[in-house]
This record gives structure tokens, C-alpha cells and sequence, in this order.
């Protein structure tokens, strides 16, 4: 952090700026800028709000470098585990698919076994659907949950399914395995506390106009509440171009995960919208080191209640299994450590993306084009 | 709606599809378009759920044209009333304003006397605070709503405070006299559904990332629980812009009015998140046709506990203030009924933007750009 | 500008990168960070090319503070004059108004004396046409400009038309007053290198996807070539919204003005792409500080060869300029010099967006959003 | 097309509008909906103006349905070639390597062999350099050309490399293999329609702003000029998120494919504009069918003169060059045809992103988010 002092300031009231820092157990250190007097505060500030320092008589402007969310940046592990499944931390990335909503018990039963045989091992489905339309169809609610839970026990497969209020966490408490946050909801802090507060693993799909920064400060929120099994999942953010529902960020993933250990999965049918986009998307959020892919199955794709268009069939997530097979095995040869070529690379593809904060933020390029 | 028939349906699949709709109650007409045969829709459907279409038989697609937000479309009423303030229906536009956060009692009390002084009629503040990182200063919370209360008696403005969960709608129930939605929860339809169950204005702010048909929508789910007394404000959406903290889209006061009666009211503070803009955009706002406008000032702006950059003073606030009553003046001299020039012009003004969706939705112009 | 320099330079290191700025004549002073050693150039290196000072051994990184167009910064004259027309400087904005296309001379001379009887002092006209698609009429080309030649001889209306090429504009350069530079081209530095190097006014559009430095750099690439008669249009940005063709971003105009003297004006048609929007954000841009208006204008607006959505009538443009009358005079005392209250805002208002750019680029704030 | 009629235009009125299409050699066939009479045209209009119907008496609006880029559309051959270098058709992906900027000949001639070695098959460099500021070092020009050319022949590498201008393609002409059209100037339609008439293959960027229809309209306008060796490059379009220079749409890589044979390559560097971002998304892209790679190289990364933070080192290369191979092969067996999960999915696979393009822009769909 860099407190920047108002002008004319002088040497006692620079001299009482550092007292105040002294009295919070802050350490500054005063650095004389071309045009500025600044302090560079050496402690950690990461956790201390930003107007403690701003309200100090002297001080003109807080300057926070680099990201204020320690709970995401120092997590140590990098798995999530449900019994058998393990998310992350290199071990083979896993399939999650299912409805979109569950729109009943046989249905659910049929696809979950469906499913199951063609490689997906966690089964999702929508009971509380948020639409955008309050019209539309907004899932079975709690019969739903027990229709999941039903589907579960049968294939033994754990289960996800997005909660969007207090009263939805403990509905669905005894019946889901992970709780998904939804794009809707990443910005909803008092939902993202609550679901802090519970034992089970947290599946955070990042917001339409959410910045990776807000997106991993939503995840500081969960882990704040002691939770730290949180899933962040990439599903496209919103830009101009129509032919997609959303514009999938794939760079998100490498990023992510060289800011954090937390696993990264992506969905690839709500980021397109389109199914017969899903096969390459989920190609290519294999490729580029995703640990997990979210799909949205439908046994009659262009029957599903809900988001018909983006559905896959069976057949189509036996083929996206091969193809995560093919890739995985690839991937195995490609970052082999003892591949001379690895070697090499090594420190280029460690070197940390948010390294040197300061720079990226400051530099005012003169080709930020072509 | 229009459904397109699946191919090679035939006389009697085609049949059968509209006795189906013959059997929920929906009156359709056959029709063949070059490609496909299609059933156009003559009954009001927008409050049915798209998938009891789309899951008939033999229909490939359900295509829904114009909004299905009739609550809002068809609201009567242009004014949203607090006692003596009315927001609408060509009344002088009104001003909202007050800290970003409550801070303590005096502070409040004070910078409620400045603001009403300089022709404020609502005082905003907030209880409850989003804020990105969860170390930011979150609101002094229930002691917050007291003071806002406190401030509302002594100066006899209603006040608005943002509430984010059902547990704070029920703390700020005796405190505040208008819900805000953030933009942050304006997908929270839990929360939106929460609200619409009370008897209290709802200023609903528009999301980052919502499209004016979403925020609609938003509203629509608070109207669907039966409160009418929404107020609609734009605050800005995300872009690719820097200079501003989002980026203001004004076009929305006008397309909005369009469609609806609710008041639409203009954040210039959040929207810029600049303080010197304010001022031009506060006008620009007021001259589009806004409603009102919600700004945050604060005693001493760059001390401001949270969005410092952006609170303006209680002095830039008078100015503010000035320019409502200049402009406001040239509005009713530029709307005047008497006016020969309006009356040429009435017919352009008033055809709705959204009269023929079915156009703004298919046209693929040759010229999209320059 | 600031130079990061490698870690462990050492003192000699960082004396040969000091000697090695003292050769290109560029005065340095060492700064040591918490982090860093940088070096704070103290000269004026705005026109200096960055990579000179990158490629100094030792040099990690170069941070640019500030924006880099000196010409558009410092421009002194805050109009562009054109015989009896003033663009600028206070003085009431203009109208500029006409077809999208010339699409005949006897359409152009009836619209030309329709415009001008209306307010109009500017006949806009296409004689060159950029369109999406190469099947879309692409302007009368010479025989557009020559007809647009008799129209400005007829009316006595200095008359501005696009160009795209170093052909076009010299083809263009005895029948128009003022070249126009479209925001497709905005880019095309070879164009504005060209138009630059001419001794005709330049309006230049913003392109679609351009932050304002790219646009104000835009500005500097013609002025660099001599041509300080530069008019800057904002006319919308590419966004997600759909209801509008394009999103105009109004805070761009007071941000422009903050910048730099040049004449700022709005173009609503190509920024909104409909017609029943084009009165109300004019006056929006009237309010928050537009030297003008840019406005397509057609006999018959639905039968406009190009972008017939947009085109306002005659009886539309003589509303606008009734409008813009009231405003200006609004304006007028809202500006005026003897109102206490705007002397108290002075300061305020005139204080530089961009005065602290370091600030801006650094501020995290814990609340993005809200 | 549909052609929506002038309400109450009566049955005389309809018989004029289809004497008149029948006069410019259009078939037309009367088409009532339940609000509206259209004429749905039959005959193929998609290189016939819009405005020719549109101004016909009686026509309200006009919709064009589907693309109106016919030869992008119809174009048979699915690869573009330079003598033993063979792009698109299902060939392996090639790599098109070298530095932002040509910065000296001995520079460029250590460069080509290094990429060469490691897998490039054509050399990139810029001698004409579009930049943001007119401060920046704009490459060598001709003497860059002319470097190009001797490392060609010294390697037997074609080479590609940017020009902005029609005198630039005159210069390059005999220099460069490839002409590149950069993301700024894809709407510069002069300069399109003159590559057009060369015959050297086209290497066309997609601007930031440009929607997937406006970057193949930008191809129909290359080969209407007669050439038809065009390649697409997708390279990032410009949104909110920061941490990348652009987002990287690969999306885009199936959705071209889906609607043009011609060969789609991807320009990591530029889309990500950090280095240690480019291995993860080459993979991204192989993995999702791209037909090659455009990568910024460097001797020496950190001093290259432009574009410092994205290029990256020769060893690098070799390592993406190394994982292009291993997803080449994994794609062979992922795509094999005598694999039964294939064949199951086939259908799928091919089915059209655009096969229906009514319904992709008319759908309004209940849930646009989650």
C-alpha cells in the first residue's frame, strides 16, 4: 500500500501521518516521488480496510497494489474431495453434468445412470432455478432436492445444485453434496457468507461483469466464513458478439490458477449457449489446464425445460469423455518434468502472472492495439 | 410467440400440435414461411412458461417476441409517492442524497440538514454495505438504521438505505421508508420476491451487466409480489472504458420511459465514480428526462469512509441543485402542449422504441458501424 | 515516466542506467521502493519513443504516467472557425445536419435549404460510404461530392463528408469544407496522417472500440502532421446492450473537455441507431457540455438509403434546435460567472479528471461495484 | 428476406409492391402474421442492396435473414498455400513466428533460424508498425521489407507482415508472401478491396469491436476483389477484464468454421498480451480446431522494441511447438472416423451453428444468465 500526502504537507505533518501509522501497528516509510511525497506502508495491510489509512489527516490518496484477498492467494491445498472424487491438484479433471433442472424423479434417474456410464462423476441438476423471467419454470424446489438425493444414493455419485438464499441452504443442506453459487448470485455477499458457514464444498460460478479480482474476492468471502472447498468455475462473461449467449474467458483459467491453488473448472453450455459449441469449448478448457468440466445433459436435448439450446445428449458427453481421455494422456507427455523442453520452460510458465502488480496497473502503453 | 414446426411434420402432426395448444386454453394460426411452417400465436402467453410450448410434440422452437414483463408494461400509475415527495409523472425531479455509508449520528444529522438545506428531499445511506473485499468497512448495520431514522424525524425527509438479504429487510423494516436494491443483488429474485411482499418503495438499481430487459424483468418480479411502487435507476454498466468507474448509458432514461411508468431516476456518482463528472452528467440526466437523481455527498468528500472519489459536497450539491431548477424550467418551456413545434413532433416521440420488436430483433443492417 | 530496474543491479548498475538517460540528454533521479529501485525521469519524455528506454540494460520495466499527446494537451485555440461558423469556445453549439447518403442533388438542395432553415449552420452529406457489407450502397462517390459542392454554393453552408483513403480525400478536396475521419478509420493512422497534412478541418469519430486515450492519440496523429483544426465526436461505443445500435457515452464529453481545448460535439443517430431516441439525447448532450450536434436528416426518413432507422424529419431537427436554444440559455446561467453558487463550484469543476493519473491507475478499491 | 408492408395498405397496395419486386426480377410470396402482412422473398437477395427494397412504396422495413457474405459462405476450398506450406483443410496446424517488429537484419536472420528450427513454417515481422502513439517507434519501413525478404530466402520461409495503406501493399509487394490486414484496420474497406485485388494470400485480423458477421463481411469484401486466399485470425476482442490485454474469443474458432472453409488461425499473443499466458492458450486453441498459431517471438523478450510483454523467447516456441504436436495427435484420434463414439456424434457436430438463423435472433429466451 502507498499512502500519497496531501501537498505542502511538510515535515511535522509528515511527521504525524507516520505517528498515526504507529498507533495502527503499521510501518511506513516516506519516499519523495517527482511530484509527490508518499509513504510506503511495509507491514501487511491486506486484511485492514482501506479508509483507516484514507481518513488520516494528511493522507490525499490510498494506493492498494496487488490483491486483497490473502485467504484465496495462500490456500494450500488444491484438491476438493467428495469420497471418491477428487477435483484438482493434477488429478485427471472430472465431468459434472446433468439436467439443467430436474424435471423429475424418473428422468432424473434415467440421466443419472446415463451419465454415470459415460464418465461424468458428480451429477448436477437445478431444483431452485433462477430465470430471468419470473414466468418460466423455476425447478421442483424441494422435491427436486429429494429426487437429487434419490439419484444419488442410486449411483453413488455426489451431487450439486445451486442454492440462492438462506432458507435454500438449509433446504437443501441434507440433500446436495456442494453447493453452487450461481453467476447471478457471485456478487451476493450475505449468500456467500452463509455458504462460508456450512462444511460442504462450494462450486462459485464467476459473474457476467465480474473481474477475475471480484471473482476471487467473492471466493475470499466463502473462505472467510472457514470454508475452504471452493470450486471456481469459469462460464463466460458479457461482451458484445450475439452469436454466443456469453463470450467464454478462457484465459481465466490460467490466470486463476496462477493466482491461486483453488481447482478451476469451466461450463462450457452456459458460456455458449449453443450446443454444438460445447464439444470444442470443452476441448479446449482441457487444453489449457481446466480441472473439470460442467455440462448440461438432457436425455431429449430439445425437449429440456430449461435452456434447451445449450443441452448435450448422452452420446454427446461419451464423446467429450474420449475426447478428455485423449487430452489428459497428451497433457501427461506435455508437462512430463522430464521433458528437456519442460525443463526449460518451467520458469517462464511459473513466473506469476500477478507478480508485479504495480507494473500492469501502471503501464500506459503506446500499442495497446493491433 | 411463434413456434416453428419440426420438419416433415405433416397435415396431421401439425394438427396435432394445435390441439395441444387448443388444450391449454391457446388459440394458434398455421403459417408458411418460405423455409418452415410456423404457428403464430394469438393468445396472450406472456406470463406462460416457454417450456409447455416448447415441449410439445413436434414444435422444434418457441420464439418469443416482444417482453413478457407485463406488470411493468402495463402499470398505471406514474408517481411513487412519500408523503410530500412525488417521484414522476413530470413532477420536478427530486434529489436523493446522503453518505455512501452511514458513519456516525452527527455526521448523519448534519449532512441531512446540509443536504435538504440545498433542495435535497430523500436522504440516502447506507445501513448495510457491499463492498467487494470483505475487509472493507461493511456499515455500522442496525446502529446505522437508527441513525438514518433519527435523521428521517429530524428533518422530516424519508430515507432510502440498501438492504441485501431477508433478515436486513426485516431490520431496516422500521427504519427505512424505500428499499434499495443494489446493483450487486438485482438477480437476487429471492431477494426481489422478498420486497415485492412488502409495502415500501423499492428503488431498484440496474446491474453492471443487466440489459434494460433484464432490469425489467427485475422489476417485474418485485411488481409480481404485489408492490407497484418501483423506481427504476440507471447507474451505469460495465465497459471497456477506464476513465469512468462504468460507464453511464443514458439512452436507458428514454428507452425506459418508453416502456414503462414507473419513475426513472439517474446515479451520476456511482456511474462516473469521479466527482468532477457529476455535475455535467447530473444535468445531462435531468435534460434526457430523468426523474430524479441519487448522489452521494459527504462533509468532507475525500474523507468519506467508502467511494471517497466519488462523493461531491454539500456545496457542489447546491449547484446541482441550481442547474435541476434552470433545466427543469427549459423542460417545460421545450415540452410545452402549446408549443407548435411539439405538436409536429409528438407523433416521433411518443411511437414506442419497442412497437415492433419482431424488426429491432431481425434486422441484419448493412451498415452497423461508423 | 518511471523506470523499474532489474533486481540486483547493484550501485553500478543502476549508475551506468543513470549515465546511459544522462547520453539521450534525460535527467533521472534514483527511488527506492519497498520493492524496487526505480528511476523517476524527471524530463519531459512525452514524445520520446518508449522503447528507448527499455532496451537500457538494466531496465525491467517502463511505466508511463500520464498521457502522451503534448499537441492535444496543450492545444491553445479552444475553436475551429469556418467562415461565419464557430465550433467551440463557449459559443452556442452548432448543428450539423444532413442525409447519411447524398443520394441525389435535387434531394440534397431541398434538404440543404430544409436544414438550414430549421438551425442548421453544417451540411453533413455521404458521398463515400462505408458499409458492413460490399452490397450495401456505397455512396454516389463524385458526383455525391459535386452535388454537395452545389448545395454548400447554394446555402452558403460549409459542408463535411467522409473519407477513407488518400485517393478519396484528395477527390474530396475541393468540394468539402471539413473532412470527416468515420470510426471505422479511427485506426487507420495512415489516413489521419494524411488528413493531418491537409489545411481542412478534421472531424474525427471515435471508433467503436476506443478508450478516449486511444481516441485523443487518434487526435495527436493528425495534429503532429500540422492540422490543429480538430473536432472531436463522440457517437457511442460497442457494448452488450441491443436497444440501442451503439451506447453513447456521454461522460466522454466532459472528460474530452477536461483534456484538451479542441471542440467536443455528439453525434445521438449513429450512437443510439433510432430515431425516437435522437431528440432526447441531444439534449442530454447540449446539457453536459457539447460544442454541437451531428444529426442524420432525411425528406422521408423510412426511405433514407441508408440508415433509415436513425434519420429524423425536418419537423424532428427544428424541435432539436428549439431545444437547444432553451438549453443554451438555461446554460447561460447556469454557467455564469456572478452566481455565487458557481463560484463556489469552480474549483471543483475545473479540477482535471486526469490531474493525478497515478492515482487512478492504482486505486483498488474495495468497492468496484455497488 | 422479409419485407414487413405499411399497415393498411390494402389488397391494390400489395398487388404494386409485388409488380415492383417482379419488375427487379424478385419473387415474392404474400405472408400474413398476426399482427403484420409481409412479403417473404424467395430469391436469393444476398448481394442485392438493401435500399431497393426498402424504398419501395408500401415496404415499412426490411429483414435480412442469415449472412449476406455469399462468398465467404460458398468458398470450396478449405486451404490457402504457399509452396510446401499448406494452412487449413485438416493439415497439421503451422506456426507463424517471429518478432513484433523487424529491428535489424542480423536480429531478424538469428530469429528466423531459431523459429524455423523449432517448428515455424512462416517468418512474421513488422515494417510498417501501427501504434497508438505517433511517439512510438514505427518500424524500419522498407528497409524492414527488405530484411524480410533475405531472411525468406535464407530460410525458405514464406513471410507475412502488415500493411496499412495502398502504397504500403505497392512497397511490400514483392517483399512479403502474405499481406496482413491488423485488427485496426479490418473496416478499412479501401484497403480490403485493394489486397483484394492482389493476388498474395490475405491474412485478416478481427478488429476489436467486430462482431463474428463483421469480420467475415470484412473477408467477402477481400474476396470480391477476386482473391480468395484469405485467413481468418482471431486475436481477442476488447471487454471489461483487465488482466489481459484482450479477451480471447476462441469460440469464435468453431463458429467460423461452422460458416466458412477458409482457414482460421489464432494470434495468442496479442489476444493475452502476457507472456506467460501464450503456451496455455496456444493449447486452448489447437485443442479447438484452429488451423495454426501467430506468435510474437524475441531473442530476447523483455527488450523487444514493441510489444515487450508478450513475446516470447525461442524456447518457448519449441515447447508450444512440442504440445502442437501432442494435440495434433490426440485430435487425430479424438476426430477418427471409424471411432464409434464419433459416428454417434456426428450428426451433432456438423449440424450448423447458423443453420437457423430465424430462430437464433428471434429467441427470447426466460433464462439469459445463470
Amino acid at each position: 500500500m502507498i499512502l500519497v500526502l496531501e501537498k505542502g504537507l511538510g515535515q511535522y505533518g509528515e511527521r504525524e501521518v507516520l505517528a498515526k501509522l504507529d498507533a495502527l501497528g503499521v510501518i511506513g516509510q516516506l519516499g519523495r516521488l517527482y511530484t509527490d511525497t508518499v509513504v510506503v506502508i511495509e507491514s501487511d495491510v491486506a486484511t485492514k480496510p482501506t479508509h483507516i489509512f484514507s481518513q488520516i489527516e494528511g493522507v490525499s490518496k490510498v494506493l492498494r497494489i496487488g490483491q486483497s484477498y490473502p485467504k484465496v492467494l495462500e490456500h494450500k491445498e488444491s484438491t476438493v474431495k467428495l469420497e471418491r472424487v477428487v477435483i484438482g491438484g493434477g488429478a485427471k479433471p472430472i465431468i459434472i453434468a446433468g439436467p439443467c433442472s430436474v424435471e423429475g424423479l424418473d428422468q432424473l434417474l434415467q440421466l443419472a445412470d446415463g451419465v454415470k456410464s459415460v464418465g461424468a462423476s458428480i451429477l448436477r441438476g437445478g431444483a431452485f432455478k433462477p430465470r430471468t423471467s419470473p414466468y418460466e419454470f423455476c425447478g421442483l424446489q424441494e422435491a427436486g432436492l429429494a429426487y437429487l438425493k434419490e439419484a444419488s444414493r442410486n449411483t453413488g455419485m455426489p451431487v450439486v445444485s445451486e442454492v440462492m438464499s438462506e432458507k435454500q441452504i438449509e433446504a437443501a443442506h441434507d440433500y446436495v453434496d456442494i453447493f453452487q453459487i450461481g453467476a447471478r448470485n457471485m456478487y451476493n455477499y450475505e449468500l456467500l457468507k452463509e455458504v462460508g458457514r456450512t462444511n460442504k464444498p462450494v462450486l462459485l460460478k464467476r459473474a457476467l461483469s465480474a473481474t477475475i479480482d471480484e471473482f476471487l474476492y467473492a471466493a475470499e468471502y466463502v473462505m472467510l466464513g472457514g470454508n475452504n472447498q471452493v470450486i471456481l468455475c469459469e462460464r463466460g462473461i458479457r461482451t458484445f458478439e450475439t452469436k454466443t449467449r456469453n463470450t467464454l474467458d478462457l484465459s481465466a483459467v490460467p490466470i486463476l490458477k496462477s493466482l491461486t491453488k483453488l481447482p478451476v473448472i469451466v461450463d462450457p453450455s452456459h458460456a455458449t449457449g449453443k450446443r454444438n459449441l460445447v464439444r470444442s469449448m470443452s476441448r479446449a478448457a482441457i487444453a489449457c489446464g481446466a480441472d473439470g468440466l460442467m455440462l448440461e445433459v438432457h436425455q431429449n436435448p430439445s425437449k429440456s425445460i430449461s435452456d434447451a439450446e445449450q443441452a448435450i445428449s448422452v452420446e454427446d458427453l461419451a464423446l467429450i469423455n474420449s475426447d478428455l481421455e485423449a487430452l489428459y494422456q497428451a497433457l501427461q507427455i506435455m508437462d512430463a518434468p522430464n521433458t528437456s523442453a519442460k525443463n526449460a520452460g518451467e520458469a517462464k510458465i511459473t513466473e506469476s502472472v500477478e507478480g508485479q502488480p504495480i507494473e500492469g496497473q501502471l503501464v500506459l502503453s503506446g500499442s495497446a492495439i493491433s
